[in-house]
């Protein structure tokens, strides 16, 4: 591992632990024995790190789900994978909209990101229609059931953590079942 | 209205156009054109601050819907209230996870809170099931319903913002057309 990439993963750590505030560059440096000029020569500041973690994100989320689910089951498998990025990436779920609010580069970036990610999930439930998976009587109940989808990706972990709750095993259940409850009216197959 | 009000109006306005790390007490301070030995006299730090907008939201809240609603039309009047409340708060509601990741005091008192909150909309449910509106055949579907209302509730204007879109008039239309379709399924009058 390069000593970029090195930077990078400290500050996961660090901004994990306890926030992208709290921990500094100075306090990356410090963590990694670097001195402050070194890590100031590969990154020009925090945000610059941010940016670069959330483009790691998206890659690794990308990497995980290339192709669309041709199922439901599919798409629960799928979602056990994108789990663990969200709770790899934590803080970035957590932050997000005040990170926004400090770098409107990020925020175009990842507006722009997830207009397309909900696109996919709206074509996906498309695809679970036509191969008679799902049933949906008027255009409310879809872009609900695609909406439900996109905010638990998004909010399901804060939505734990503000019940006292977190993404461990039994979270990711949670939250994994959440999204087959937002399409179980609308299943053919209710067994499922 | 007193000093120590006036400050907390200040702090709540400037915490909305930026977030809360980029107004300090001493931006505060000079917004209001104070020193900041006088703000510092009424609040102890900007966790204080934080702590009592929180307070003031939540009294708000209560005040605006100090009673369950007993139908579903009296659910969506009072979301009408809540989604202003929201908007009044909004620096709150885009920061929630990371501010409790800087006031371990404010995060618990938030969690009971919000704990109590499900609570109230679980009862909610339970009435408008007994009043024939809603029918559930399962406690999967219901926990849906619950966890889909309180999510919105406390999500919902961040998620528009990740689509580039707010919490204008259309906006809170959508917000509580969401928590209208989370129940529809289970609706007896599937009209309204």
């Amino acid at each position: 591992m390069s000593r970029k990439e090195a930077i990078l993963e400290a500050a996961l750590k660090l901004f994990n632990q306890t926030n992208t505030q709290s921990a500094t560059t100075n306090h990356i440096a410090k963590a990694m024995g670097i001195s402050p000029g070194n890590l100031h020569y590969h990154y020009k500041n925090r945000e610059e790190i941010v940016r670069l973690l959330y483009l790691q994100l998206r890659e690794e989320a990308f990497l995980s789900v290339a192709e669309l689910p041709k199922n439901i089951q599919e798409l629960q498998e799928h979602e056990k994978l994108l789990i663990q990025i969200q709770w790899k990436y934590r803080f970035f779920f957590k932050e997000m909209l005040f990170l926004f609010s400090r770098d409107k580069e990020l925020e175009e970036m990842y507006i722009k990101d997830n207009i397309a990610h909900r696109e996919r999930i709206s074509h996906s439930m498309k695809i679970f229609e036509e191969e008679g998976e799902l049933v949906f009587t008027d255009k409310k109940s879809f872009e609900f059931v695609v909406d439900s989808i996109l905010m638990a990706w998004q909010f399901y972990a804060s939505y734990l953590h503000t019940l006292g709750k977190t993404l461990d095993s039994q979270g990711a259940v949670q939250a994994v079942e959440h999204t087959h409850n937002a399409m179980r009216p609308y299943m053919t197959h209710k067994e499922i």
